[in-house]
């Protein structure tokens, strides 16, 4: 076994998971991630926790959800699962990422509205959702499978606590913090991130954070004036977004256009009222993370760039009993801090040029 | 898709397991059953079960296992799921059937002892076992791939309903019977099963049957005097028992031999007290399984065998509130009823030459 599968296992343990003797451990399995199970396995045993595997095949859901054929029941014995259990890790890593793609919206939605009481349970545990690299996200990356391999332990074998030391300076900066000022090409936009706090999104449950890879801090805007331009491309629902374009007004999107996919932006802004408003204002801080490679999970922790998300805020970044943004979606839109970039907060430079006022080589 | 998977699937679920709208169902997935899976899913998707895949990995449990260091702790999570399911399908077909060769077998015990509360609730649901075809089970019966698949559809896509029926002739004759006399090569054998309820094991949880495939009538012998050959070859923990000869004498073993494996089978019978008593006495009659495939699953069943069990006996056989032979193995000792063969029930020849007396050309 490639070593760096058990380094990978074991990160996940224990630096993500914390997982503590005694603890009852569900481990999702994708189709393709059996070789990380095997070592988290060996690590959850070490440790003297308990482990059920599930079999999280999108083939499987496919063949279920294409022949369900009514209102879906609510999945109560699961639920009875996740309410005991102290730790969900979910391992993915598929053989085909468009393997439901020919299942209707409609039906995934109203499958995903009847499991809501178990996917609840499942988030009050201490989860953790991480790949393992397949064939299937190398291709989907463009990418050789060695090459992928290579990119997805880079980002995910980091020196996590030095990288929670250095995302805490910006977390600290946020949450102080009232204005954010955005400046890139085709960017010049104004946030207002008064009284929101930021997550330091160390890619740790003791973080609040639940990916691995993660590395960014992010926070809930409350406003939102000007425009803004991002320049990674991702794909929306099947559909490829390339330059995306926005202009806010008063907190809600007035104008938009984009190079390629101009009509899945349309759709986007038009699933509800909060769709049109900014839900997440995130700061990309994994050094391991050199390319975007058209997954969220690794595109939107790129050092270097800025992502703001369409859609729900996060209860983590609200003070207690307000609500932020409420949307069906929370979709990221990438844009990089090159060379001619700002991010400023309350008139200070926190970022220029794509590096921070701590790092060498910073022009404040 | 092979349309035999398709099929496997629907017998499963409609006459094996009875699966109605609503039911909570876990399906647990061996490595290398995923396209049975993926056929039951649709099934189960078609009849508004709701569905938890579970992933029953050997390498993922072996990595566990030898990495556990201690007291294993009762899987309370897991016995919830149990408790809320109403029915369990365990689809097995590895693709290693030795995965698990160096797990210590004090580390298996001590495993399964911990679960018990877990495992008990998952015998309480409608659990049904199969196995998906996988080269390694071919490997393991010494077949070619193709041959295997042919061998495993024969013996599950049987018409159990007229199977069924055909058992049950002999269910009524051992139900009312009270000394059933074996005579085969090296076999006369006289059982004492008077009180005792047979099983008309034919594949559906509404006979009390949880195997698919099945197709056996058994029940559980007090009393055993007189002696018997296994010409069956089976594997126990490991090792080839060929030839067993057990000498009966007031229901105990008081003399063995084997032509191989001698030292397995006095290993067996050296486990308890009960483990030189017979718990069952079983009459395969699947007319699918035309030949041994070193899987007590099938070559139990096989038409034209009898089957005895060294150790413990199944409750559905026994007076309420009786408990019959008690230990901690039940391991199935098969022998041919070949030519000049008899089963016979209290004086009455039900089975000569491997025919039943139902049958054509049986020569009572």
């Amino acid at each position: 076994m490639d070593d760096r599968i058990r380094a990978h296992a074991e990160t996940l343990v224990d630096w993500s998971a914390r997982v503590e003797p005694g603890d009852e451990v569900v481990m999702r399995v994708a189709e393709g991630a059996h070789d990380l199970a095997v070592a988290v396995a060996a690590e959850l045993g070490a440790r003297g926790a308990t482990l059920l595997a599930t079999y999280g095949s999108d083939e499987v859901q496919r063949a279920y959800l294409r022949a369900y054929d009514g209102d879906f029941a609510p999945a109560e014995a699961e639920r009875a699962l996740y309410d005991r259990a102290d730790v969900y890790l979910s391992l993915g890593g598929g053989r085909n990422t468009t393997a439901t793609a020919d299942v209707p919206g409609e039906t995934q939605s109203a499958y995903a509205r009847a499991r809501e009481d178990a996917r609840e349970a499942r988030f009050a545990t201490d989860w953790v959702s991480t790949v393992h690299p397949t064939r299937s996200l190398a291709q989907a990356a463009g990418m050789s499978y060695e090459a992928y391999r290579d990119f997805v332990y880079d980002a995910v074998l980091r020196d996590w606590e030095a990288l929670a030391a250095e995302m805490g300076q910006l977390k600290e900066v946020l949450d102080d913090g009232r204005e954010v000022h955005l400046v890139n090409e085709g960017t010049d936009l104004t946030l207002d991130i008064g009284g929101r706090t930021a997550v330091n999104s160390a890619a740790s449950v003791t973080y609040d954070s639940h990916n691995l890879p993660s590395g960014e801090v992010f926070t809930a805007p409350a406003g939102a004036e000007g425009e803004v331009t991002f320049d990674v491309p991702i794909t929306v629902k099947g559909r490829r977004l390339r330059d995306a374009h926005l202009v806010f007004e008063d907190g809600s999107v007035v104008d938009f256009a984009a190079v390629e996919g101009g009509d899945a932006l349309a759709d986007l802004l038009d699933t509800d009222e909060g769709a049109t408003r900014l839900g997440e204002l995130g700061v990309g801080m994994n050094r391991g993370i050199t390319r975007p490679t058209d997954t969220v999970l690794f595109d939107e922790k790129m050092a270097g760039t800025v992502h703001l998300a369409l859609g729900r805020a996060y209860d983590a970044c609200l003070p207690a009993g307000e609500s932020g943004n409420e949307s069906a979606i929370h979709t990221d839109l990438i844009t990089r801090m090159d060379e001619g970039s700002r991010l400023v907060v309350d008139g200070e430079t926190i970022q220029r040029d794509g590096l921070f006022r701590w790092e060498d080589g910073f022009a404040g």
